[in-house]
């Protein structure tokens, strides 16, 4: 099905929408009603307001009158006689000045018994085609966009050529909305956003602070194995050092304004590189001590406008899975297929697959936007793509994409709610070292400054990374990252010291439990524990107590007889090997 | 021995030091010369410049004239004859217009053939008791310490009754040289603070990030046991928050100066409480849920003037081990309990014993610096004592020392280099539940307000603890903090495959342990692990590879031989169990 086809039919749809809403409100005034990506929609100037209560009556009414539409029959008219058909409306008289002004034709179209000014581009006979369609929701919008115009009622709908492509589509919209990380991470307690505190600035919940410290724990232990050191710097720093780093000249708009102190001014960091270059400068290096690679999980600053941020995905202040690696030229193979075995090695324990690489190059028609370095160019471009190729990866290439500094590496994603995004990015720099004036002392004793630098960030910034996480576990974490991994439940009061005991058993041993001893019932405390979707549920009661062996109930609901032993064994293994799935 | 005839006797000697003076280089002029709590300095305007070379020499005339000296002789003279006197000296010349101008005495002493410019205050018989004296250290002084006069040339000494007293103070200068967390923190590799980046911030290099990371380790695990949530907060917020908090009205001073953004004005955070607080608000708790303690390592900025700046004593931006702690009244004893077993238990894996708690308490007669609720300070203050009583534990109380929201217990420390200071502090906070309206449910189901909060950070500061545990330790670290634990050194070329084979069985088992495969001799290679204070050096040669028996050298130069299995038991079992000492 082309684009083409499913833009008209759902701009039909609007004119129907409009159609059903002036013979149910005939007081309302119409306005306009283009397509979109996910369907239509059309704003009204409403007398009375409505919700989406009233949508069925609508959409019922909807379904009545196509059944007269057989086409949308075209009609050239006056300006005058415009103005007299929409007399009522000063929207739609507001639309045809503004056309005629412009000399263009005006055209209305009717079917059936309702005519709209419209540019045309509708389907064939409506009364066939326009049968799969759905109002979704409502929202206020200003007259033309502008805050200084009437606020209008916009309704929103989509509609589809057959029945099965707007279940799909209603059904990925009902799973979007429940795995949405703003709404889970409230129901969750993960964090939130204080309009005190500032937009864009995310303050994490004892939950969420775990997810975080679960993530960064992986991070560490990864990046030791691969040989990074850890380094931490401030979050601040003078003038000078992002003169330097070039970010004040080229990047002032993206930072936070200027702190003036007694020596000089001050800014908050919006990308770690700049410290680390001044530690990498800090010591003398041989061309035996590259590469050297610093790792650091650092917070930074970045001036987006207000209005801008929405949830864990636009914020102000963002943790970086951050690493700066040094090396020379002839070690940018190898060490680029590390970082990328790294990616894969993070990507393979969160079970993401639906992932691809992309070689973002720079332009060479226009340098103008890249260091010009030609040679740097091809031959680094070159290495990449052979990378790519020796690991058998899914990439493509993408002219223009590159860092103003070198070529990168993006791994896209397509999220589970269909958002498709660079997640992980690697990108080679031979910029910097000029900048920093990097150096080291080659094999033959003589100082040499062609280090080229990696930035790094394959779990992407913090924030980013637990909104994408939320969504593509729906919430419902596997053991060794959940928040909280069980919940011991007493069955009755008497039941309370058993269950303090197990409780106790399970925290000495690392497992994040909890005891439930509010005097609930059973059910009660089940249905909490699974709408915080906590990994399992042990329920103590009579039997439990006399046989050591434990009812544990797994979010799914399956109920497994185990004794705390093997309870035990099973999830310290679980967490060691941060399994994907739970582990019975 | 009493101070002041310590000062007279060190006043004579900066009498003595400037007769030398004046004798060895005929054409300087001395200045002014007072007694200090360490000692004493005289400034001089020489012609040529010193150094400390010459001190031996300086030492030696004095020792020469102070043979001829039995006494200050004091001279009553006028303005004029001063003024002829000194008629070379105009340094001494402006202190006479200024003392004559001040309608007092101008007084001379003479001892020997030398005759200074002087208020008094002598010791009796030079000749018999200033004999155990020492000349330190020189450095740049401008006359009456302001940069727009001439720049002199200060001498510091130190003069005490008995040579005992001298060489204990000379080792004691000596080993606090040594353990200088500067000095240290430089040859170790620990960090360094760079003036493009800033004055007062810390650049942890990697071993110095390991300290850290082990410290704040250790800090996780005791907070989980102790039932603390640890949360992550943005380093900035919205004027509105420090508004509300009274930060901005009352200690503006100490904050970085305002961000003004598209939304207002934005400011790095002084201390955490504003930011928990905001959690605390962000849900609703019964009595049963309190207490709430929230842990957080956060990083928070103060403006301190770029002059006072000092190693990581201190510094603008700093990591604290901050907690805050929600609770009801009848909660506050066992909470202070929990919190000072908490920081016994710290100050036992670190070998620190020479602590005493200081309870700091309000001053009823000085109300207008405290929150006025007598009831509340009397009723508090008597439970930390009763606190520190039933834990006898060493305390003393300390009048008008608490902090204007509540009393506090301060832990106060002799450092290892001799100074006193409060290392740990908690604090009881009855003034936040008004300015935040902190509130819970209480068992009838009425909203209560009377909720009292604890601020408490045992570790302290991490860069003030850094400093003090660096000097405490010398730098040599127990096994299980320090920041490289072992190396391997293969003895010849034909050892490094068994001493890398070595080396990465040991990292596997999580030991930080390096090899050090330079073509150097072992020799140079021991005294470089020496110098890094490196826990332990396994030498590996011919006979070690036969045997599999290693060859285990510890930073005292003791030798043990054991096989690999026994080294990994004992390395693992030490960081287990943080012993204090090394664990062979």
């Amino acid at each position: 099905m082309n684009n083409e086809k499913l833009s008209e039919l759902r701009h039909s749809a609007a004119h129907l929408l409009a159609a059903a809403v002036l013979e149910i409100y005939p007081d309302t005034k119409n306005t306009i009603g283009p397509s979109t990506d996910e369907g239509f929609y059309y704003d009204f100037d409403f007398r009375t307001p409505i919700s989406e209560i009233d949508f069925p009556q609508i959409e019922q009414k909807m379904r009545e009158i196509v059944k007269k539409w057989n086409k949308f029959e075209k009609i050239d008219i006056s300006k005058d006689e415009a103005l007299k058909q929409f007399e009522q409306n000063e929207y739609k008289k507001e639309l045809i000045l503004e056309i005629s002004g412009k000399d263009e034709k005006i055209t209305l179209y009717k079917s059936g018994d309702f005519v709209d000014l419209c540019r045309g581009g509708h389907a064939n006979n409506p009364r066939e085609h326009l049968k799969h369609f759905k109002l979704l929701s409502i929202a206020g919008a200003y007259w033309r966009g502008s805050e200084k115009n009437k606020m209008l009622t916009r309704i929103y709908g989509t509609a589809f050529f057959t029945k099965k492509e707007l279940d799909e589509f209603l059904l990925q919209k009902e799973e979007a909305k429940k795995r949405d990380h703003r709404k889970l991470g409230k129901e969750l307690d993960l964090f939130f956003i204080d309009d005190i505190v500032g937009k864009g600035l995310i303050m994490w919940l004892p939950k969420g602070t775990i997810l975080r410290d679960q993530i960064e724990s992986l991070a560490r232990e990864k990046e030791l194995q691969y040989g990074y050191k850890r380094v931490i710097t401030p979050h601040i720093a003078k003038e000078e050092l992002f003169l330097r780093s070039g970010h004040l000249p080229y990047y002032r708009d993206s930072m936070f304004p200027a702190m003036k102190m007694d020596d000089g001014d001050y800014y908050l960091k919006a990308m770690n590189c700049p410290h680390h270059h001044t530690i990498f400068n800090h010591k003398s290096h041989t061309y035996k001590d590259l590469p050297v690679r610093f790792a650091e999980y650092g917070t930074c600053y970045r001036n987006e406008l207000s209005g801008t941020l929405a949830g864990l995905l636009r914020v102000r202040g963002m943790a970086m899975n951050d690493a700066h690696i040094y090396l020379r030229k002839d070690q940018i193979k190898e060490e680029f297929k590390a970082v990328i075995s790294l990616t894969q090695e993070y990507f393979e324990i969160f079970g993401l697959k639906k992932y691809w690489f992309r070689l973002s190059k720079w332009d060479p028609e226009h340098t103008e936007k890249y260091i010009n370095e030609p040679e740097n160019w091809q031959y680094t471009e070159e290495i990449l793509r052979q990378v790519l190729t020796e690991l058998k990866v899914d990439f493509l290439e993408a002219m223009d994409e590159a860092a103003f500094y070198g070529p990168k590496v993006d791994v896209q994603f397509k999220s589970a709610i269909g958002r498709e995004e660079t997640m992980s990015t690697i990108q080679l720099d031979f910029a910097a070292r000029k900048r920093f004036n990097l150096r080291y002392v080659d094999a033959d004793g003589t100082e040499k400054n062609d280090i080229f630098v990696i930035h790094r960030a394959p779990l992407s910034v913090h924030e980013r990374f637990l909104a994408f996480l939320i969504e593509h576990y729906a919430g419902a974490f596997p053991f060794w990252l959940s928040p909280v991994q069980a919940v011991v439940i007493p069955i009755a009061e008497r039941h309370n010291e058993y269950a303090n005991k197990i409780n106790s058993q399970l925290i000495k041993s690392g497992i994040r439990s909890e005891v439930d001893t509010r005097s609930e019932s059973m059910q009660k405390k089940i249905k909490l524990a699974q709408n915080q979707k906590i990994n399992y549920m042990i329920i103590i009661g009579d039997k439990e107590i006399e046989t050591d062996n434990l009812s544990v109930r797994s979010r799914s609901g399956q109920i497994n007889e185990l004794n705390i032993t093997e309870i035990l064994h099973k999830f310290i293994t679980s967490i060691e090997k941060r399994e994907g799935s739970d582990p019975f």
